[in-house]
């Protein structure tokens, strides 16, 4: 956790999504220091018309390589300065591992509880113990959390 | 409300999309005590690179079986043990229905206000009266909510 | 910024999406009373199965044509009055522009705040000064926020 939403235009191979994502996930393990196996991405693709991505009147040029990442994160886990920093890295990225125009990146937050988000098992491992809520480390070794 | 939102991998059939949607909604109904028909329910289906889903380090298997689930549900509406009460029963639930393992099932909640929310006519139904915000049934019955 | 999904059965054609798409931004503008430009609009085609929407027991008799439309949006901006009428304005427009009956709507949102999100180039704008974060418009001007 984060649970990471990616929407993009149908028309990249299996390799690029791949790409994508492992460049992503390098810049979310950077950004906010998080374990490497807190990977949580789901990929939409959509058709061309089905994306349309404006600027608010600041002038970006938009493609049809559009990359837009939602991500849901606990609340208060994470500064501004991190925040920021992870918009940065995931453009850095991006932009190095796939060739993405940093103009084609759009990213956004929502966050919630530690006790809004299960794992698995129907656990609340953020609550229960299993996770350390600080680092979402797992705090007992893997086993301890199964059923 | 909640609406729940499903992301599976591509190959589940019709039927087996309706039994899922049917015994996750049985959990919810149970677990948050809600009515039948407060029932608000999508499926987005991926291919298999698309959901990478991995685990925090608590060593969970997961298989291309795996079900994550999203729901906006109103804030402080439900405690922290009727929340665990649902990932419980969505384990259970789905396991006894689905035959899915409890180690494919992530689920998250974000929660927002009773204004947050039109479930037609373009009314605001938590806020307006035609909804009791406490039980999520109708105060006054089906037909006063219309046009 | 706010950022919309939306969530329909197959079937609609693109000049049908495109027309759906903008009148329901229009629908936004005029309610938000936010920039034209401020467009973040992304849809989600489903299968009939997958998407079972119904009504709280409130009798609303949805179709195929359903649209399902979840908005992020930053947290305190605008007032429930503000809500209400972007709900009546969607179910206005999509009634006159495309034929859908009002029934056939379901609105929510979830809020977030001004340092998450990022509409381009890895930068925060509603935080960095490039967007008036009160406004939604430029501060200034289009060339000031490029790299």
């Amino acid at each position: 956790m984060p649970i990471v939403y990616y929407d993009i235009v149908r028309g990249r191979s299996r390799d690029q999504i791949r790409t994508l994502l492992d460049s992503a996930q390098a810049a979310l393990v950077e950004a906010f220091e998080t374990p490497e196996r807190d990977r949580y991405q789901l990929v939409t693709e959509h058709s061309p018309g089905e994306m349309i991505i404006q600027d608010n009147g600041l002038g970006i040029d938009r493609s049809e390589n559009i990359v837009v990442i939602h991500l849901i994160n606990r609340r208060g886990m994470k500064t501004r300065t991190q925040k920021e920093k992870l918009y940065e890295l995931l453009a850095r990225n991006l932009k190095r591992d796939c060739g993405l125009d940093p103009a084609d990146l759009v990213i956004s937050i929502t966050e919630n509880e530690s006790e809004d988000l299960s794992i698995g098992y129907g656990k609340a491992q953020y609550v229960n113990g299993d996770i350390d809520s600080a680092t979402s480390q797992p705090r007992r070794g893997p086993s301890a959390s199964r059923r």
